[in-house]
């Protein structure tokens, strides 16, 4: 039962933490009409102070528009501030960080509300947020019809990507970026460690790193991806696993020399030694992909 | 002691391995005569078609001229191949992979032994070399009369960089940027393994990896020499510690739920906790550089 005398623009907005805010600021900023809402009602005056009304507690704002968005501090905040909150006819775009199961668990939690249900995975940092330049985008997916007419609003704050129906695939790809993206920042902690008191100036050092990691990053995740779609393993491998691990002594034994942590640089050489053992010296790291998902640890 | 009735422009390549084929090949592709050694004779047959002289023994190889290219199994191989092989006037040139505490043991070796020595560290898979737009160069550190005096032929097969007198710089510089590229495949090898099931085409995660871990790379790369060189650990981090901390236990617990192993990714997390623990939750991965030559493990 959707309300239609409420303005379908109208952003109701339940989260005002730097991320929450910082999307606030992007609707505002666009002239849309806003309602926010925080626990900590401060944390709602710069808003205010840009036009946003100010609802006094989660079922007054809910009840000022059809388009709900939580960016809560997790998944049980979502469930504790709507416990009671009449969500029948609303949408739901929940862009509170998650896994994938909670969204899903999430979802028909908000069905079973009557609330159509989306859930986001923002790939930005708040400072991107309402920069159209920045790359910033949110990975969005569950209702296809809710994304569908809500999709040119919730394209104000950053780019969107809708994954598809099942409402875990946002969570999912954005942590799939970000720990990819981790993996990354172990290995440039890793090499600046290394050469930190060489006297090549770090600036070089961070040229260099963008430069040779980006490469092997093109080159790697295209070919990981095509061996692994294909199931051939073994063909198109440039650099196998036998040779990397040989290489992977040197860059230990370096570390060592420098008589700093090899903690950042063990576990992929372990995981490559288990491989290589087993007979699997002739694949590349595409091999390695699927026995993580054999190997629970 | 120069001896200057050697053809200057004479290459002497001592192992001809896959990665001492390829520069050997590239330098034959361009019209340098070429005097090839390896330990298993039939290894220089394809070389000596390309029109290499083929030495009997390292004695006779090093005779023939003057620049001496040494691309061996590691550097322990170098000082027995060499053993006992007159190096008076020579100039050394080890492209063998080893630790920078190596080049510099070696490189006083070779100098003990009225030789001038470089030490090169290469960024390639040997299908890179003597492509011209490959991309791929080669660290050279160490002798700057001997590498300036062979720079062009050095510059045949890959791209060169000159890094400095020290002859452990091209290895040190090698080797950070070789674990800084496996800790970006230890990401990328977690992400396709949590999107394998999804029903997302890997090609799909491939595009958006090499996006969003691309651009992520260039931010930190920079980001962290700066903050680095500076000394202030604090000004210009967007996303502190204590932030990413907390994402992170989404992260651990995404791949829980996918039933995979998480050894990939828990030492970084492990690292950020203890430095957050320690009251640095408001720095970046920046601080957790220094840490590591702190915390020897």
């Amino acid at each position: 039962m959707t309300d239609n005398t409420l303005d379908p623009t109208r952003v109701v907005l339940l989260g005002l933490g730097d991320m929450g805010a910082a999307f606030g600021r992007a609707w505002l900023a666009a002239g849309r009409p806003l309602t926010a809402w925080n626990r900590t009602a401060s944390r709602a005056e710069p808003l205010a102070a840009a036009g946003a009304d100010v609802a006094v507690d989660p079922a007054a704002a809910v009840a000022a528009g059809r388009l709900i968005v939580t960016c809560l501090l997790d998944d049980a905040s979502v469930g504790s501030v709507l416990e009671g909150v009449d969500l029948t006819g609303k949408d739901l775009v929940d862009i509170t960080t998650g896994t994938p199961e909670e969204a899903r668990a999430r979802a028909e939690w908000a069905t079973a509300r009557g609330a159509r249900f989306v859930s986001g995975g923002i790939m930005a940092v708040p400072p991107m947020v309402g920069v159209a330049e920045s790359g910033a985008y949110t990975f969005y997916s569950g209702s296809t019809e809710a994304f569908a007419e809500h999709e040119k609003t919730l394209a104000v704050p950053t780019g969107t990507r809708f994954s598809g129906e099942d409402p875990g695939l946002a969570a999912l790809l954005d942590v799939a970026l970000l720990s990819a993206m981790n993996g990354m920042f172990a290995g440039i902690t890793h090499a600046f460690a290394l050469t930190r008191r060489s006297g090549v100036p770090l600036g070089e050092v961070a040229g260099l790193l963008e430069g040779w990691v980006g490469a092997m990053l093109s080159d790697a995740a295209g070919g990981f991806a095509e061996r692994l779609e294909g199931g051939d393993l073994t063909t198109g491998v440039v650099s196998n696993l036998a040779m990397q691990s040989q290489g992977y002594d040197t860059q230990l034994r370096t570390a060592e020399e420098q008589g700093m942590s090899t903690e950042l640089l063990r576990p992929y050489a372990d995981l490559m030694e288990r491989h290589v053992a087993d007979g699997h010296g002739d694949q590349d790291g595409a091999g390695l992909v699927d026995r993580l998902l054999r190997d629970p640890a």
